[in-house]
């Protein structure tokens, strides 16, 4: 027998990512990677999670901790959620907030709740790659958000009719965005609320690398935007922020969370609670403790170290690059996004630069929906210090002036 | 605007939890409860688990505990559940084992694996109630497992074909099942792979309560008979062996495992890829610390406890229920499972004794795929001392009596 013959045909549809696949092979000690879009361990905060563990677990707590939970999420982590997301002008309650296992789970979650095979999501060109192979499992077609376009909506509707479903939702990472590290400005965001009202869609704003700024002011969240239009009721808005500690606290833990009208967030507790129960209790009271106590502090100490690697390899980039090649000036996050010159293929460029070179990045094209983008190559700087970005920026411009 | 206009349709399968919800009402101090099955977090080895996550913080893998990790699980703790199923009859390697976000997050996945809208899940009558909500979002057919029905193989694939889809898996827990307790013998099982030849189909076994024993001699997990038949070849097997730490360590960590031919792993490997990434990288290290120092240790604990409990719950039933009543004898796990007079219905019993004696319990029909069992009721004896059993039976007994 073949048990493959039992498999869903849905399934066909999460494929392997060649990307992250990739990355593991990358993984060795003489390659400077500038691949991996991870955290950097050593700015962990260990100890302190030490301690609320500790903290916890010797607690009267500890059988709380140790216990099945509730759906939605640790209460508390919830309300400091609450406080901290009006902090960035989203006024909420608890009610709204979901925890999920990382912001992963919510993308995931919000396929498995709008997308019905044929229904069309708006995704940016490029987008991040874990989004689209979140939602593949739902078998949506795609079809580009470019808010700059004015496009009229009802083509758009009609495009997606044709294709035997309806436009559900436009998806963006709009602060620092993996992978081009571009932030939408407020007009722009305001022009995407008009889209999604026109459309009568949700939107999906993943905030994964929101509070990593290293210069400039913040812009306003999209849901905060949706708020103002609505009188502050979340209840109206049709936005959906999808938050994440991991690239500020931890992404081992897998707690992040989404915010929205609680239609919205009643329907996945649901989901969640058919799907893995609940977040796991005692790395959400651990996160709750590390956040209460030290979540600015742990913001500034690695926006310090991450802005100082940005802007070193905005140097290294300017410094060493042929002309021809031009890149984004991200105002935080982890990429910078290089536009190569058109005839060169990012994934050749790849396999030359392991070779003579040693050094590692993203190509881009399995960031596009559509497959394009063959000439973009991804670099991260939140792994590596100003001397190996140096380093690495100087062989690469090497490489990419000899193929020109 | 209404959001939920743009739910997906199989949304509507995912609904409310009658039960669930039920319980956190029933979480009351005065009442007596034997509704929740859960784990008696006083046994629970918080002081290991407090020297697991420090041990971890406090060495050089604190940085990969708090980083990104692989979707399989962690390497050293998949070694160890190796062992650990080779221990019980499975001789398999870690690439036959992708570590979950507890065994609910599974069964989620192989619902999401097999089942397209229309196919057919073969279920006991009554099952697991999760194991319906979770299959429920792929919106199958039910069908009743019987495997002492002698039902004609033929018979049940052509009515999965009148319903529109194929029959694509067994679900059973083999061991003290939620609900009713029982154990399915060595010659059920083969049954039951008999069945699953003769169908091609998978068998899903849920696990969760097997380590639980309080007497009798252990039965083959029906993967090792499935490996038995195969020359102890797992590639060659069809059983999908889903394992817990909840009921052993700790839910509150959230992490089970999935034991099966490498197709099948591999394939729930890309799936968590796209849908959560991996389990929190942590709690499978400090889940590895406290299995490898001790599991048997504390399984020995909780057997004892639990196993005194469950004396006590039979003799108190024995003691004080009515004749016409009668009720499982299980082996081990957190359940007994009782049958009222026929004309006597668990939902309206439940809310009399709410009322006059406050004692809790969960009526049986939920459990049915079919909405019967509405004369059956659960009652779990894992979270009581015997005096408190005593004392319930006692008012339930009384109760009962006066309904007759």
């Amino acid at each position: 027998m073949g048990m493959e013959q039992l498999f869903a045909t849905r399934m066909e549809r999460v494929r392997a990512s060649e990307i992250r696949e990739l990355l593991k092979l990358l993984d060795q000690p003489d390659i400077l990677s500038f691949a991996g879009g991870i955290p950097d361990p050593a700015l962990f905060p260990a100890a302190d999670f030490d301690a609320a563990y500790s903290g916890v677990l010797r607690s009267s707590v500890a059988g709380s901790a140790l216990q099945y939970s509730v759906s939605e999420g640790y209460l508390p982590l919830r309300q400091w959620l609450a406080e901290h997301m009006a902090s960035i002008g989203i006024a909420c309650t608890a009610e709204n907030i979901l925890i999920t296992s990382g912001s992963q789970q919510a993308l995931d979650y919000l396929g498995k709740l709008f997308l019905s095979p044929g229904d069309t999501a708006l995704v940016g060109w490029p987008t991040y790659l874990g989004a689209l192979q979140a939602f593949n499992a739902y078998e949506p077609n795609y079809d580009r958000l470019d808010v700059m376009a004015n496009r009229d909506p009802a083509a758009i509707a009609a495009t997606a009719s044709e294709k035997g479903g309806k436009v559900k939702f436009a998806y963006l990472s709009a602060d620092f965005a993996n992978p081009t590290g571009e932030t939408l400005g407020e007009a722009g965001r305001n022009r995407l609320l008009d889209l999604a009202e026109a459309l009568d869609i949700a939107v999906i704003e993943d905030g994964a690398y929101q509070a990593l700024r290293y210069g400039g002011e913040p812009v306003p969240p999209i849901l905060s935007l949706d708020l103002a239009r609505h009188g502050g009721d979340i209840e109206k808005t049709r936005t959906i922020y999808c938050g994440s500690f991991s690239k500020t606290l931890s992404p081992g833990l897998r707690v992040g969370w989404v915010v929205a009208a609680s239609t919205v967030i009643r329907k996945m507790v649901l989901m969640k609670q058919a799907a893995d129960l609940h977040s796991a209790t005692i790395n959400q009271m651990a996160i709750h403790e590390v956040a209460r106590n030290g979540f600015d502090a742990q913001v500034a100490k690695i926006r310090a170290a991450y802005g100082a690697r940005r802007d070193a390899m905005l140097d290294a980039l300017a410094k060493f690059m042929p002309a021809g090649v031009s890149w984004t000036q991200p105002a935080g996050g982890m990429f910078v996004w290089v536009a190569l010159p058109q005839a060169m293929d990012g994934a050749r460029l790849l396999a030359k630069s392991l070779e003579s070179e040693r050094v590692a990045f993203v190509p881009g094209q399995a960031f596009y929906a559509d497959g394009s983008g063959a000439n973009m190559i991804r670099l991260s700087f939140s792994c590596a210090d100003s001397a190996k970005i140096n380093e690495g920026m100087m062989r690469l411009g090497r490489l990419v002036s000899s193929e020109i």
